[in-house]
């Protein structure tokens, strides 16, 4: 473990920026001093880190000489252009968007799932979608024991998936609601307020959106098998914090429920919470500001001969993105593998 | 069609009672007078019957003497110990609780999917649960051209399903909750607003809940075919009125998510909503009031090879319970079915 690592978090003041640096601080990592990164709109103004305000400084493609790790969240397009600079500096990225995340040259990490994709990683790691990172911790024990073939998924996402303006969307259209007037419509194509929209991130040419087509690609990716096959359909529902998700497998194996919950329940991540007579399930306002992944509703499918249903929450600004980056960076530490082999790999 | 039918609706206070009334006066449905009937605690109260007021009468046993046809939507108990007096004075019940749905005396009807159904009725008609009634609809026409094996349906109801409780209860807690107050928990297990539950109707020794048992047994009878085999998982979600559905469906031959939705144009009860370029898909807040089931978001799916995804929406309070009641009725007229052939078949 080095001396004095220097960390940084790029897009500092977003929803899972600012839960980045809560995360750092609550679990010590040990980081002899903290950077707080974000675009020049923002520089100048301070966030908290544990007890203590961070000045927030203008990101560049200078801001990482003599940083050890630097954590991204700061969107697609800017990771994109800042994160080869890092990575040139010597500087191990761990990046929350999608940019990176299906590229061959850098892991797709959950550490619960593959923490042994990080050995030969190139200055770059990607952190999964928050929808997929929480299925994964679920089904890894699943697909161990039984070999998960097929996963038929449906969410429903919560609005600080979208960031903070998500979270004021819904706040505000509540409000405008109960007092009368019409909704403002800014953040999402439709009123979220009371509502169920069918639609994250982008349409793609075979119709599915972006968000489906992640759970698909990057749930192989990260089981490190293409024979699972996945179909999504990723819904916006007017919650704050937490995921829900309804999710059938088909395992080669036949599991029964009570052999599925018996593998959940010492599954790292997991925590089991599957106790319909008292009427004990996941559910979104328990799960916020939690690090586990639930799951409940475990009972098998009767409708094939190796089915199960499985309802998976997780505080998708934790779990979904913020913990799980800051969990790959203490695999990294641990596994002494902060160091960038080949600095120029990204820098076009 | 007789000259002077007699009509009442039994429950008429409730949410999908008032709902029955309205829409019997706006099809101008054929009734010389129409009876508000409910329990002794209603009975001097008024509801609203067009641009008239029914004053409510105490639901008895001698109610039904000269009535021609009842709706009922007063919950299981009462309508298992009122619907058989009302058959049994000759007056047709058509009947929204599950009381009747899977006894093999009365038929389960949605007049877009199975309007023969009625010809064998013994004077209690069942109208199926709302979460299923939309799903057959969007079915039915899938099923005639490619043969469904499989459904795995995820369900976001709302809370109108629980009637005008449910729907006090989001609204009082959004207020509570945006007034800095701790939400009182009365109707629902766990709080509603802002949250999942993945828990509608009573749990079952199978794990599943009798919501979504009823998707399972409701839909094999409606679509008179035991080989559709249905898994579902049934969640309320914070929306006052629409229940949306993602419904993923295997057949037996290929149908190609083009050929899907030509066939859902044309079919009875169906508006296909299907243009993510323009952001037009189906939505609870776009379906509240009007009659049709909207099916969008129509795709392959990808992971086995005869699959389909499909995004449902329609007003359970409309299309999922009082509007299909009063079609059953006008099917009834048409047939010239208003007739109880065994007046006594139910009364023990």
């Amino acid at each position: 473990m080095k001396k004095s690592l220097v960390v940084a978090v790029a897009g500092a003041t977003g929803a899972v920026g600012r839960e980045m640096l809560s995360v750092l601080a609550e679990r010590n990592f040990p980081a002899s001093s903290v950077l707080a990164l974000a675009s020049s709109r923002s520089a100048g103004s301070r966030v908290p880190y544990g007890d203590d305000e961070l000045v927030v400084r203008e990101l560049t493609r200078e801001s990482f000489r003599g940083v050890n790790l630097a954590l991204f969240s700061a969107g697609g397009s800017t990771s994109l252009e800042y994160a080869p600079y890092a990575a040139a500096s010597g500087c191990v990225v761990v990046d929350n968007s999608s940019a990176w995340r299906m590229d061959d040259r850098c892991p797709l990490v959950v550490p619960e799932v593959n923490p042994h994709a990080l050995e030969n990683h190139n200055g770059i790691i990607a952190n999964p979608n928050c929808s997929t990172i929480q299925m994964v911790v679920a089904l890894k024990p699943l697909h161990d024991a039984a070999g998960i073939r097929r996963v038929v998924v449906s969410t429903y996402q919560a609005v600080s998936g979208t960031g903070q303006k998500g979270i004021a969307e819904l706040e505000s259209q509540v409000r405008q609601l109960f007092n009368g007037r019409d909704p403002e419509i800014k953040t999402y194509p439709h009123r979220i307020a009371f509502n169920c929209l069918p639609h994250i991130d982008v349409f793609l040419d075979n119709e599915y959106t972006r968000e489906e087509m992640k759970m698909v690609h990057e749930t192989t990716k990260i089981m490190e098998d293409p024979g699972i096959r996945v179909t999504a359909t990723c819904v916006r529902v007017p919650v704050f914090y937490g995921h829900s998700e309804a999710i059938n497998i088909e395992t080669a194996k036949k599991l029964s429920a009570r052999e599925a919950r018996a593998l959940l329940a010492t599954a790292p991540g997991v925590q089991v919470c599957d106790n319909p007579a008292q009427t004990m399930y996941p559910m979104a306002v328990d799960a916020a500001g939690e690090d586990a992944v639930f799951v409940g509703r475990i009972r098998e499918d009767e409708s094939i001969a190796n089915g199960l249903n499985l309802w998976v929450v997780a505080d998708n600004v934790r779990k979904g993105a913020a913990l799980n980056a800051v969990q790959i960076a203490e695999e990294l530490l641990k596994r002494d593998l902060l160091a960038v082999r080949a600095p120029d790999m990204f820098v076009k």
